[in-house]
């Protein structure tokens, strides 16, 4: 059960890096939804290794094809399965690295995980690779939640010590969120964006790598979604973002500041606005009383960087050198945007099938 | 399914603060595991609200009824099941939370999300009272990993503007986790203590309230333990943590840190030691390569204060103040440790039954 | 996980035959439930063995203590917990059973599954006596179901050979099936029930036992209840069946006589009945086209009999002679009767808060 | 979730009858294991609509592509997807189906249950071709199990008046089992074999069809299988059982003979056999005492007939008359063996892996 999620939609994901093909089952997606598949294609592109200089060489079509759930247009409400073939495989890249484990990756663990019986060229199953699936699930989910006045964005927070505004957690909406994926570099305020992409060519150039943090931002839900105790907006938000590779850290509303705020200061006041409950401030992003949700989560700096590293070799036992080949981004925040938009979707949309969540639920 | 989690071992968690009581079902726990249960009386103590200044004046028992799965003093195999009576409520202090629900708690949420129905007493489910069951469930838990050589244990890292040490990523074990569980304050530096007792002591003469950062280490795991995508450790442990009232973030290793990091800095380098594949460093400390696992979570400042504070009347749809009255805690960040040192090890034993860990699963 | 049950209702039984007490916690149940205490009562007196010849005499008050999840006489929408306390157990009844395992009970699988710690007293959690939660979950979800027109209930169809008359399969309803609730012997055809009670009072006489038969229904669905492929309603209540112990068989509509019969005697053919689809027949009981849902239950004989049967000796690993003792009913298919009916209401429960079931799904 | 099964080993179908393609992911598989990928080709083939006349003259290869989760011809640990395409797919015989809904078929089920949105060419989802993925992925999970010395099969028991005899339920074993599954008709006594295809073919030439019932065995397994209280065998095993299309019955050991048997005569005396606990009969089949389990399955007959039959028409909502064209077998007893001996793999497979089933769980 690894590599499912959810409960009322389940995604079953599956494929290796350099195997024949990846691919997602989504079971239990309502049916009737008419699918945009150009806006799939285009969340897709966004997700996929570009020809700017902070990405990958590697070039996928990353074409899915959707061999069940969808018909006439629709989807069906029966399992809906996308695969994506694997067209760019260099295999022999990754040769020496079931005997040289890459420091950062998971050649190590996932070796003694599967008793050496993991397919290792190019991380296997640990792939971001694997986040292509989920960019295609997440966009199905988030055309459902469309319908349901519900929008996701996200903006890259900071890379190195470029920061970019954050959200205003009260106010931020559908336009704004909207507008962010369409931009290369989606920030709030546009003059950080060269800035931000010289300092991951900096990086580039020294052989090295960064991370980042990005900020998300879910609009439109109702008050009441989520429930206690394990099931809340949070924790389900959580267990779905630490799957995704890279992420070290995951914060809502004013996160890791709270600890050193005052209750008072930390305290979301209520009051009534055009017949609504609000609130004034909204350090605690992740209930849901109606107002956005907003996290933050980090992104480790891009694990293999061409400067030689120390590792061991596998086979003698003895300690080693490692110079990393192939096609890395120097910063994958940039890509990892589109995937936290449709993780964040397929979170949303699972949380709100909840049965219990309609109001008309008994009148005895 | 909101309040039952786990795969191998199930928790099951029920009650509500000022009902008749609360309490968990552990469904899978292994069988022979004999119980100590003055240990568990003393963890059950350590999340007890205490008689110090920094604690709130409810005064409960928290005596555990082990009503089944326990036969001659060892687990059974079958459903475990403790109940937690609730001795000391005056429902009195909460008549008027349903009509002025206070800011940065679930009174509002809760009630749209069970459409009035909820127990809004003390908050109900809601309320961090549930966080007894998870320290007798997680206690007993702990034990069962204790006979596999794992350690847990937290300290304070930081109240407001005062910093403990942090672990030693790559050496914290048992010895050092043990302490830990013996201290009034835990912390790596003792000298920190008093300031960070000052400091909630000035919180509360000004009915003001402080949050705070605890640190975490799990040691004594073996390479290998937990799977992809979705079944990691971070993943699995994220999804109980934020179910904890109060946690707003969770980081691993460096955690958000290594957002101004590069890949040389972040990369964990592999080297062998006495024999064994080892790391040098423990920026990433989610990956279960043998080393420590170690993690960050903000715990906000306690909601619940004495000074004025803006709400709305839910009956009249009008802005309104709201002054809070019973007993609360001014810093819950002490309270924290046992619950997430229990909360740690429900997780851990959880992944270490897969059956997929087994090392000698086929041989064709 | 094994004795948790559900996907929007969730039931965790806990309990030992002879422990301290047993019970249930429903988790996921909709909120504003005015239970009825009394009709609860009497589900659970109809389980309890009785003071009648055919019954064993163990007293049990069975009387449920709801510790959570009820609030003003309503569901709160939060788990509901009930337990049982264990009052009348002679476990040196009990004592010799380790050692000689009892033909057709767990006490032998038990040992070997927990590796000795199970609670061997009166077969421990494998008992019989855990379907009294079940009961009391049952009528519970039976309450909902009425809210939604939905009756359940169940006639003996046979004990050895003796049988009662079956149900309409397309006309049982309602006031039938509330009449059967009521009834000592629950039986279509009244004449019958004597018989039936001679049949046992002889195996008891002989220290024998007897098996039967027990025909279930439930009226009042609306077309398009459960989901292919394993979510549907026969996969899911046949895996609630087979939980109960003694049960060995479970066919729907017409079951295993289907196949002596030719596709045209077995297809329901449809036709128009007052504007809605329906069929003429209803051979196939299982399919929820909105006819009533019929299926049969065998019983297996009472297990434990007082005449001299072959063991084995675990302890000198010889052969053995065992003669029961205890209180033992000589044909239990009179008490499963309203555990059938509780357990059929669980699933259905659980399938009618199915999201997907919602018919406005998606409107794009 | 509908369309997903099982705790250890999850598999998610997926596909329509004349969709692009259908499928299945193993999830959780076991690592290292090699396959043989002739035998899941062989078992294919004896689910495959044949050549005989007793089966449909729809052709399909049923070619089998794994598109991850196998590397160099072992599997990986990580998720297993296998893809058939469907080839031979004429739409245009389906067309009237959507408004004259098919007796004894999902048809009007499936169009009230997904709004009319599902695909209704062949029955869509609900199509018995879905169970070509579940005999790919029973195969691979069989293989695992024949590693640990558990054999699986099933003879035809009876078709209309025609009976087989019984397996030996105290003697069943490998040889036998596997002999089975190399013959055209699979039965114990072969003098039966041409009398149930004359039967048959009279139905074929009457435009009828004719149902049967299947008996299979499960040999090798250790006492101590499944879990109290829903995860036993029976609940297990039928729960996967009842999803396979055309299955109304299922029954362990005498099953519904039980009914008109005393106590006596259904206990399985334990004795001692070789230095085993062994039983002197097993009329309890489904209990893993280390006896065979032996269930039998009725499957009905074949809904699709040539014969005209009554309907409605749901356009105009007036009864109508039905001739159902294009290809059907008229007895799917036949290809229903295979499939259940790959569902039982399935299930075995996963209580196998329950991870306290490891006899060294704890020594504290």
């Amino acid at each position: 059960m690894s590599s499912i999620w959810g409960r009322n939609i389940r995604i079953s994901l599956f494929g290796e890096s350099h195997g024949a093909g990846i691919g997602v089952v989504l079971d239990g997606f309502p049916s009737g939804l008419v699918l945009d598949m150009d806006r799939i294609a285009a969340e897709m592109a966004r997700r996929r290794p570009g020809t700017g200089k902070h990405a990958t060489a590697r070039v996928e079509a990353d074409q899915v094809e959707i061999l069940s759930g969808v018909h006439n247009g629709k989807t069906t409400g029966t399992p809906l399965c996308g695969i994506i073939r694997n067209t760019d495989t260099k295999s022999v890249d990754y040769a020496e690295l079931q005997v040289l484990p890459r420091p950062g990756h998971a050649d190590y663990t996932g070796q003694v995980r599967y008793h050496g019986n993991n397919d290792p060229r190019g991380g296997g199953h640990f792939s971001g690779r694997l986040t292509a699936p989920i960019v295609f699930a997440g966009e199905i989910c988030r055309q459902f939640l469309e319908t349901r006045g519900i929008s996701i964005g996200s903006h890259i927070q900071s890379i190195r010590d470029i920061y970019d505004c954050p959200f205003d957690p009260c106010r931020v909406g559908e336009a704004e969120l909207d507008l962010l994926r369409t931009m290369p570099v989606p920030v709030n305020d546009r003059s950080c964006a060269q800035e931000m992409l010289d300092a991951v060519e900096e990086a580039r150039l020294g052989m090295n790598s960064l991370g980042g943090i990005v900020e998300t931002a879910v609009a439109g839900l109702l008050p009441g979604l989520g429930s206690p105790m394990f099931r809340n907006v949070e924790a389900r938000l959580s267990s779905m973002l630490f799957s995704i590779p890279a992420v070290k850290g995951v914060e809502f509303g004013d996160g890791f500041a709270l600890a050193a705020m005052t209750g008072l200061e930390a305290n979301d006041a209520f009051f009534m606005e055009n017949g609504h409950v609000s609130t004034k401030t909204n350090h605690n992003g992740g209930i849901t009383n109606g107002m956005p949700v907003i996290f933050r989560v980090v992104i480790k700096p891009t694990a293999s960087i061409y400067l030689e590293q120390d590792t061991v070799n596998l086979e003698t036992g003895t300690d080693a050198k490692l110079s990393i080949k192939g096609r890395h981004d120097p910063c994958i925040a940039f890509r990892a945007v589109p995937v936290l938009d449709a993780a964040t979707a397929i979170v949303i949309a699972d949380l709100l099938l909840d049965s219990n969540q309609e109001p008309e639920a008994i009148d005895s």
